[in-house]
């Protein structure tokens, strides 16, 4: 097995290799060249990789799925990003300002057929699970998005819904990363079903943890300023959970996320949040969908330099310190 | 062979019978169910039935994959018209009007996953011939919106760059569509090759003679307004090839173009149209078209029952009546 960041190194280069078609068709495709070369960590073309290695050595022949599983992220990006009008993705204009929100729509659109075509270009006896796998990624993805969507104007979210949100949005994406790199790699049927729990719960852990950390983090080492869910009224991990506390704590939590956006507003509602204790509760969630991770992974057939490279790739991306 | 018209009832029915996730997810799939109960012709579906049924016998296994080619068409439409900022179509309010721009997008995301679903649920052997085959037009369509958006902004268009972007935007559904149903209905490889054919070129004639319709037409048999195209500034084949004549009248039809929208703009082109005769030039391209379609059919290996069956629903799309 590679390091992580050498698999991250050949994702890298296997995309500045890319070639789309130019001249006439340049307004379609080199919107796609530049939300694809904005960089970022790569770790679900990385799991896809890691997984076909580790079940087969195939690295190599999982390229291509892996760009695909990259390209179907980077269009759900794309997308989001004019729905949410995002002006900024990683230091540089979305692709709606560069360009403009009809570009976005179409590249968009075709950006989801390529990453279709690219994570299915696999042998003939894994198509079929392999397209499953993948378009059945892409509905948890879509209806994980739908629920974030609605929860904007919802006040009554439970817990349950919200990690359902966040398992269609963030887990199911890793955990179909994993499995069809292990199904390229000869996994047997369990073996795929086990790597496909280990991302979902990578990824479960992963979003919990950028909550809290989004609220008690460090902004040098997190890499954004803290306290941006609070300012944008974000219902994370921290305030749902918050709000089934229920009692006085929290109607005060409803008062202070509507106060006006400022320094103040992040000050009130964190301090809430210490109050009510639910920083250690958002930290146990962590730590228990780690461990369900970790688990998933021991229970495969891989010998332990395999599962120690997962499990050093959960920590890695769960274990960012405050 | 059926009838077109029982075809497409079998159509209309099984949409009528389509049934998606409720309650918390309403929200993603009411604009779905909306968008495909919109009616229309269905004439892609009934091609896929035909093809099959023609081929083998196969029209009720080909349903899946007919429903998932209308749901292709419906969610280009429904991007189409957020980026277009229609208003209308067929008559009812759009989806981004009924509901939210976001929503438009996103559930036309999951439209397209789903129509790659459906129209993939095939056997396995004629599976990858039938994703390929899918992704690719999907590209087609892609690039053909993308060129038809970018003419809106050139005045330097050629009539092969117009007949690239109809056989893009509007051929290679129509191609597509017969071939998946030849697949399913197990038709050889060069038979499958003649329908995509028959196909394409009966989506070129049927652009353009719509094209010529928009001007030329009958308001009450054509279902719309005439000169819609002229007063939306639509760079239609009568314009390109106007433009391609060259010339004073040529000139005197740029001038004409950006006169400000209404009935005497629709007079001085269709009057400069006329002047330069592209009306007949267009119905010899439909002609030409048209028999390039029945050609590609005479020669596939059906008999002539099933050849009648094709020839009658290109004469049906192509020959409507000024």
């Amino acid at each position: 097995m590679k390091k992580i960041s050498e698999y991250a190194a050949d994702v890298e280069s296997a995309i500045s290799c890319l070639e789309f078609p130019d001249k006439k068709l340049s307004t379609l495709y080199r919107p796609i060249e530049y939300a694809l070369s904005a960089g970022g960590k790569r770790i679900r073309p990385v799991i896809t990789l890691m997984a076909a290695d580790a079940f087969g050595g195939k690295a190599a022949e999982a390229m291509r799925s892996a760009l695909g599983i990259e390209t179907f992220h980077n269009f759900t990006l794309l997308h989001d990003d004019v729905m949410d009008k995002s002006d900024l993705r990683r230091g540089r204009p979305t692709v709606h300002k560069k360009y403009d929100e009809n570009t976005a729509i179409l590249s968009g659109d075709t950006m989801l057929t390529i990453a279709t075509q690219w994570a299915t270009d696999v042998e003939g006896d894994i198509l079929r699970d392999v397209l499953d796998t993948f378009n059945e990624m892409a509905i948890d993805v879509y209806e994980g998005q739908r629920l974030d969507m609605d929860f904007e104007t919802r006040d009554n979210i439970s817990l349950s819904e919200y990690l359902e949100m966040i398992e269609g949005k963030t887990g199911s994406l890793l955990g179909a990363a994993a499995k069809i790199g292990a199904m390229i790699g000869g996994a047997s049927e369990e073996d795929a079903r086990l790597l496909y729990e280990f991302g979902v719960m990578t990824g479960l852990a992963f979003q919990i943890q950028d909550d809290w950390l989004d609220t008690f983090g460090d902004s040098t080492t997190f890499g954004k300023p803290i306290g941006g869910d609070i300012l944008n009224g974000k219902k994370t991990y921290l305030y749902v959970a918050a709000l089934e506390e229920g009692g006085q704590t929290a109607e005060a939590l409803r008062v202070a996320f509507n106060m006006p956006s400022g320094d103040m507003k992040i000050k009130a509602v964190t301090r809430l949040y210490e109050k009510i204790g639910v920083g250690e509760k958002c930290k146990k969630a962590v730590g228990f969908y780690s461990s369900k991770a970790f688990k998933a992974v021991n229970a495969t057939s891989l010998g332990e330099e395999q599962k120690d490279a997962f499990r050093k790739l959960a920590e890695k991306l769960i274990g960012r310190k405050k």
